[in-house]
C-alpha cells in the first residue's frame, strides 16, 4: 500500500487545507481524531458544521454574529455611537477588545487593498464604512488596519476618500512594543518611533 | 467581549485536542474553516466521521483496515507470511511499505513498553503476537519498534520471551542515517554505527 487507507487519506486531505499544514501534520492530526472517542469525534465534526451555520455577518459593522441581525457591541446601547474603530479582519475585533477603555464601535473591511491579490475598494466593505459615516452619527475613524503595505495602502486610501466629510480620521501610532527590546527592533520600527516621538509635557 | 462568539470558540477548543496546537493556531484554524464553502466545511466534518467509522482493525496484525475483516496487507496472497515486521504503532505500517522489497507481514504493538506510562506487556498486543508465531507459519520476526529507551525496551522484551520459539527474532539496525552528516551525529548513535560497523567483503 505504502500509503493510508482510504478514510485516513480524506481526512489528512481536509487538515492540509488548514493554514501552515503540511502533509505530515496532517497525518498526525488525522491519526489524533482517530484516536478520539466516538462521541468526541461527533463533537468535533459538529462543531465544524455549527461555525459555518451559527456564525453570521453583522449587517452594521460587517463582523461575526451569533445572531443574523447586528452583533453584540453594535447591538449594546452602551458603547459610543460617534467612534469607529476600522479594522481588516473579524479577528482583529477580538483583539482590539481586549484594549480596556475603548468604547465605541468597528467596521470590519474584510481584507486591506491589494491590487496584486485583486483586493479592490469594491472587494472591502468601503462603501458600508461610507454610509455609516453620511449617517452623520460617526464623528471619529480611527484606522487599525495592519502595520504591513496593504495595511497603509488602505489607511491612506481611506484617509483620503474621507477627507470631504465632516468625520475625524486617525492611525493607531507606530513605534516600538512596549516591553519590546530597541536592540531587536527594526530600523523601520525604530524610525516610526522617532518621527512619533512624544514631548515630556514639561519640555513642550 | 474581547472573547470569541460560541461557535468559534467551540470549534477552537476542539482543534485544541490536536496534538500540538495552542489557543492561536487553533483560532487561525477555526477561521480558515469559517471561510471554507459550506460544501467544503461539510465533506471536512464528514471526515473525522468517517475516520472514526469506517478505519476498523485487522483481527490478524492489529494494523488498520478498510473493512472489519483482515487489513489488505495480510489478506494478500503475494505477501511472504514467514516474516513479521513487528512495529509500535499502525503509522509505522505505512512507513516501513515505503522501503521496497519487503514483502512479509506486520504485527502492531499499539505501543512501547513504559511502565511509568502504565504501558504494560498486557496492554500491547504481545499475546496475539505469541499467537501468530505459535501458528508455525513465522520463521522470523523484525522488531522494528523506535530507537527510544522504551522502544529499545520493547524489542529486548519480545526477544527474551520469544527466545524458545522456533522463530528468529532480529532488530533494525543502528546507524548513521543515509545523507546525514557525521558532525551531526550524537554519540549514541555514532557508538551504535561503530559497534555494528561491516567488513567489506574483500576485508573479512
Amino acid at each position: 500500500m505504502a500509503e493510508y487507507i482510504l478514510p485516513i487519506r480524506r481526512l489528512i486531505e481536509e487538515f492540509r487545507r488548514l493554514p501552515g499544514v503540511g502533509a505530515k501534520t496532517a497525518a498526525r492530526y488525522a491519526f489524533a481524531v482517530l484516536s478520539l472517542s466516538d462521541d468526541e469525534a461527533a463533537r468535533f465534526s459538529d462543531a465544524i458544521i455549527s461555525i459555518k451555520r451559527d456564525v453570521h455577518k453583522c449587517p452594521i459593522c460587517m463582523g461575526l454574529s451569533s445572531s443574523p441581525d447586528s452583533c453584540e457591541i453594535c447591538a449594546d446601547p452602551e458603547r459610543d455611537r460617534s467612534v469607529i474603530c476600522v479594522v481588516e479582519n473579524a479577528k482583529d475585533v477580538v483583539v482590539m477588545e481586549k484594549v480596556r477603555g475603548y468604547r465605541g464601535l468597528y467596521h470590519v473591511l474584510g481584507g486591506a487593498l491589494s491590487p496584486l491579490d485583486n483586493v479592490t475598494p469594491e472587494s472591502l466593505a468601503i462603501r458600508e464604512l461610507i454610509e455609516r459615516v453620511e449617517s452623520r452619527e460617526v464623528a471619529e475613524l480611527i484606522i487599525a488596519t495592519n502595520p504591513t503595505p496593504s495595511g497603509d495602502t488602505t489607511a491612506t486610501y481611506l484617509a483620503r476618500i474621507l477627507e470631504n466629510y465632516p468625520v475625524k480620521v486617525s492611525r493607531l501610532a507606530y513605534g516600538i512594543p512596549v516591553g519590546g527590546d530597541i536592540e531587536y527592533a527594526d530600523e523601520i520600527t525604530l524610525y516610526r518611533a522617532m518621527e512619533g516621538r512624544r514631548y515630556f509635557d514639561n519640555h513642550k
